[in-house]
């Protein structure tokens, strides 16, 4: 017997067809003897809905009321799918944020999950009830209601499962896995049958969106298998699994391509190269409260220096700006930049063990003729920025150099 | 500086513009020096929308998930209207049933107040905050959400004036107070500007829906004026206050009219008169789990005995066939009755004390040739039996023949 977490996202429960849907899944994992704990999101376009009546009211609502109000949109879900589940048969309870108990900060909207009751809950699954869990809200020492932000019905998921120390956290969502890249760009995209906690962190912060990134930090960090599924998908999928690196398995070198369309690149060059230039340049971008991703410096043999940098392309105008002040008070030769760049990356933790990769990476790219404008390498993953128009020939020559169509990655 | 607890209904919290006018309504009072708490209802089609949502996943919905669901409907407009005067430089606070430890029994969905918690409340209220409590909905002492049923939100309204010692419990609705009777059938009907709580209760029960009759008794019980406002009207209305008879005041023989179009009529005659032939027959009725309304028994000069009593309109099928079986056990000479009849009140603390009011309505109903076929009193209302035909015509005789279309019906 297994005590499973299964967490079902909007579209999972997006209609009263579908909330059906579910209820069935979970009775047929129930049948297999499996102990059951699930975790809803509000259905699909609610929580923007409520979100959109506080607009009408005001642009700046108060935090606490949002939560009050956005909260609701899961204890709608909760209750109908336990009626679904008792209407078959199956004993089922619903809790709310509170109910649960789900103990957080006080930061609304955006709170941390501190300690979780699970006494009660304990004694419901021994008596074979299956549990339903509103995802996203949690409680302050107050009893003010909080909410974890969103996307943090993965993050309620993991946690539940850390706390009840249950076997696997399964989430149920609208793609049935892990992919060795974007199947919209690269059709010969695979999917994972594994991969670690740290390059999913890798592909998810680099646009892969199928999980919460801090849903994924904290089943690393308690060790809690994670899957990925389809709640769409006819009979039982194995979709992808999320663990830590096992030496006994086979293991890939690369696991896939991430790609983020959402940089823009700047660079300040001819800038005396003297201490604290460094500062000075990023010190007055992060002042505008401009968040930055990659960083590059080179240093010429005039005795300047180069900078180049990305930011969010949202952030462009604002960040162009403020590095041409810059540039004027260090002396700097020229200010430029691009938003219409692409970041693409290689993730893999076979990296860590296996020369060659980089090498490889830029002599594919070079060969379509792809001119790289920027790298950047960490432990498990490369990064390069090319031109936008490259994206998807990008992307395709390097899923094809790395063999990722195919099981033919392997150490 | 007085202490107001104002509650709020479904059409008056309908929309955004109407929930922003009910935050103006708020300061305004607020601005005159109250502290103030207000209750607040579902916006209008919520609830139902919610329990459609139920209806289309089962036929039998958990009593307990059902109040998950439909307890969210409050959550949103307690939210909003925070919000609301926050937007507006006003402190408040939002309380959900949970969170104001709004203690009651386990009956899901029909669930009694039993203690409120007040500390944290009064020191909201002594900081100026503006309290604003979802209505309707309570907690068990296990944390289950309970509701106290439909319009339990003037229950709400009177359980927080009463544990909060409110000087005034103010429920605001779509119409402007207590009138001598329906204006929609006697143009000339005026509004009140007092009532008794029993007359009240009076009036309530016999179809004048303007509050839940619950919330009444819990008023009269615990002494809380109630008032009924418009929160349409502009400016400030004083509306129609309930309370205590007031030996000091004028006061009106008689407060009202009230009528029902839901009854029918049954009758069983030439019963042979001996004891417990009443409960023979009256136990058959209560046995198919209908309720009675008005009871009459007459003793004709042959030994035998008529017994004449009335239904709510949807049971009288049942109640026929019921009485039919019965009327063939006891050997009675007849059963028969009628579905299109309606039941006319006259409802005030006044006949107590004043003689002769009988039979001035008796002789008014004759004037017109309206035909009595059933007599009811009680301390404080007489009733009447009549062909639904009549009703219109009936209840404008008696508005005049008690002179309720202006203050000359005084002691």
């Amino acid at each position: 017997m297994a005590l499973i977490v299964q967490k079902y996202g909007g579209t999972s429960v997006g209609t009263i067809e579908r909330i059906k849907a579910v209820a069935d899944r979970i009775i047929a994992s129930r049948e297999k003897g499996n102990q059951l704990v699930v975790v809803l999101s509000a259905m699909s376009g609610e929580t923007n809905r409520l979100i959109g009546l506080a607009s009408e009211i005001t642009d700046r609502p108060s935090a606490r009321e949002m939560d009050v109000l956005v909260s609701t949109g899961e204890q709608v879900t909760i209750a109908l799918l336990s009626m679904a589940l008792m209407s078959k048969g199956v004993p089922a309870k619903s809790y709310t944020g509170t109910q649960i108990k789900m103990l957080t900060d006080d930061a609304h909207s955006k709170a941390r999950i501190l300690d979780i009751q699970c006494e009660q809950m304990k004694q419901d699954l021994a008596e074979g009830t299956v549990i339903v869990v509103a995802g996203f809200q949690g409680v302050d020492e107050k009893g003010n209601i909080t909410t974890l932000g969103r996307g943090g019905s993965d993050t309620t998921a993991v946690a539940m499962a850390a706390a009840l120390k249950a076997d696997e956290c399964q989430i149920y969502t609208d793609v049935d896995g892990v992919y060795t890249t974007d199947p919209r760009v690269e059709p010969k995209a695979r999917k994972l049958d594994r991969i670690t906690f740290e390059e999913m962190l890798e592909m998810a912060s680099l646009g892969s969106k199928v999980l919460q990134i801090r849903s994924v930090e904290f089943a690393g960090k308690y060790n809690v298998p994670l899957r990925v599924l389809s709640s769409f998908e006819e009979g039982e999928g194995v979709g992808t699994l999320i663990t830590t690196e096992d030496n006994e398995m086979e293991q890939a070198v690369i696991s896939g391509i991430a790609f983020n369309r959402d940089e823009a690149q700047l660079t300040i060059s001819g800038v005396p190269d003297k201490p604290g230039v460094a500062s000075d340049i990023l010190g007055s971008i992060t002042e505008a409260n401009i968040e930055i991703d990659m960083i590059v410096q080179n240093v010429g043999d005039d005795g300047t220096t180069d900078f180049t940098f990305t930011v969010h392309r949202n952030d462009y105008k604002a960040a162009l700006e403020s590095l041409t002040k810059t540039g004027d008070v260090l002396g700097a030769r020229k200010v430029y930049g691009s938003d219409s760049i692409v970041k693409l990356s290689l993730v893999g933790v076979g990296m860590r063990s296996h020369a060659g990769i980089a090498s490889t990476m830029f002599a594919a790219l070079a060969k379509e003729g792809i001119n790289i404008l920027m790298i950047s390498t960490s432990e498990i993953k490369i990064s390069v920025v090319v031109d936008e128009k490259y994206l998807e020939l990008g992307v395709r020559t390097l899923h094809s150099a790395f063999g990722l169509e195919t099981d033919g990655n392997l150490k």
